[in-house]
């Protein structure tokens, strides 16, 4: 098969032996090159030898932080169809207290062949922890891919909501329905959507409401427990209507407030980030700011798939802009002499 | 190291020269010797050679069916830690409408070196399907395990809630609060889970309220529109009091309440089953039949950590009972003439 090995070695951008040594099974051969020659096999048409051959597409790896937010999930559930449409498999490595860490999971998808991995809301989103082992993983040449936070040492593409579109929707909407006192219970200070959103909501507080009024904002965890915290302190500083940066933070001011008798919306405005699936069945019904998980899992999938075939994405971030979802959560405060 | 050679030999039950091999990483030895003499290296304590190093744990395959019911997502984040406890690391598979289906997923864990695949709620609980492919991967030597189903022509363990169980404490709470008219929202009849179910409702209804009173079942999708559907015909059946599958089937029967402005426990109560986040988040919390997860998932992880050191796990199926939570979904009948 002369023409042949040279029309995969000029594909794959390897020689000819290397391509021999792939197809026979020697060893010797980087595990990028071996990946090379396998794609330009795939790409031109050629079957695998028998041992090569893969009925299923190609393993990513998906890091998720845990799965008791369902926008994770819902990223996991969403990214599925996209890459499988493309010739690739996500195997889902979800982290846990007490459990693996990205550190592990990247181990074990470099080990069992991963041709990358794609990063939501992992470590890479908190500032305060080193992007060293990313750079390794790009000096390797394993494609990688970041959601929802941006470290601009690392050499990939990012996809995030855009957090401060998401804070301008939310304040304009609850200022519309006469809200003057609003507070933001966000994430963690040192993560990137967090440090976004208390950003965005800063500036449409001064945008709508003037450059004098006070700005309120609690840093949380993003858990319904975290909700809860940031809800004693905004409600005992007098917020009519609080942002949340997740529906688990959300969900759990509304915990909050049934706990002191507030009725939500007459007494307390509520409003989500995410719309992911407590959204619609929490009580009331949330008002939302909606992240593009749809959008942004066919554009990551998209510039991945692009990585692998020699297509690099642009070495920048891609912004999502999200949509305002009212329900029920939101609305004028029902006693006026509180205004 | 002739000593030391022979000492992995014997363990892995191989011969010299195949341990030979695959410390040099010489092709042509099958994946299961291979990964017999690595587990020889890891069990007897010797280091493996650089680049057959494995720092994170060994690969599990984890099949879930979708993760928009919470269930799954917990069944993954439960496993997560009681397989690394023990030097394990899942890797899940999340099956999708328009994308990968479980023999996609079977294939690329086995391709890429999983130690064995649990499946949650997987083709085995459908009687309707075929179990070939699970006895091929057993021919294979593969360790299996399964969750909520049973076949019997697939040796390997099987780890069940005690569906039957579930109902019976969920009909006796019903009945203890003086309903009478009581209806099962049920999933699809083809599923082990739901007959077992059926089984258990009909005999719980009979136990406690005789056995010339009908029973009532409306089999449905386990979604929130599966519960929706099923709430209609059961309601207008003359239901006050409605057990339902899936916590996910609940909260649509939930939504169907509001929706023709019945008060909830007032004019109707919910059983959920499952216990997953949406039931304390939902509005008003659910009184729902708690699957032991926890409990499971430790069953699991160590009969699975048993086969793959030699000690098979009894191929019979495991049942763990579940545990009635009450909330504020169901009470007593408001208006008595309705009894």
């Amino acid at each position: 098969m002369g023409a042949t090995l040279a029309d995969i070695a000029a594909h794959a951008r390897v020689s000819e032996a290397t391509v021999s040594r792939v197809l026979n099974e020697r060893p010797g051969v980087a595990q990028s090159k071996r990946q090379a020659v396998l794609t330009a096999l795939d790409v031109l048409g050629y079957e695998r030898p028998p041992r090569l051959r893969r009925r299923a597409g190609r393993p990513v790896g998906l890091v998720l932080p845990e799965l008791t937010n369902p926008v994770f999930p819902a990223f996991a559930q969403a990214l599925g169809p996209n890459f499988s449409r493309r010739g690739f498999t996500p195997l889902v490595g979800v982290q846990s207290e007490g459990g693996l860490d990205e550190d592990e999971y990247i181990d074990i998808f470099v080990e069992s062949g991963a041709t990358g991995i794609v990063f939501i809301s992992g470590r890479h989103a908190d500032l305060n922890l080193p992007t060293t082992r990313y750079q390794e993983l790009r000096d390797l040449g394993l494609p990688l891919a970041f959601v929802n936070g941006y470290r601009s040492d690392v050499d990939a593409p990012f996809f995030s909501a855009d957090d401060a579109s998401a804070m301008d929707l939310a304040v304009r909407h609850l200022v519309a329905m006469g809200h003057r006192s609003i507070g933001l219970a966000n994430g963690p200070e040192s993560f990137v959507p967090a440090q976004r959103k208390a950003q965005g909501f800063r500036d449409a507080i001064h945008n709508s409401l003037g450059a004098e009024v006070p700005v309120r904002i609690e840093a949380a965890l993003y858990s319904d427990d975290g909700g809860t915290s940031a809800a004693r302190a905004l409600i005992a500083d007098g917020c009519t209507g609080i942002v949340c940066a997740s529906d688990m933070i959300a969900v759990g001011v509304l915990a909050e407030a049934r706990r002191r008798g507030l009725n939500v919306p007459g007494d307390l405005s509520v409003v989500g980030f995410d719309d992911s699936a407590i959204a619609r069945h929490s009580w009331p019904p949330l008002t939302t700011v909606r992240q593009p998980v749809a959008a942004m899992s066919i554009s990551i999938a998209d510039a991945f798939v692009g990585e692998i075939n020699g297509v690099p994405a642009s070495r920048s971030e891609y912004f999502f802009q999200p949509e305002l979802v009212v329900r029920d959560s939101t609305g004028p405060l029902s006693r006026l002499d509180r205004l």
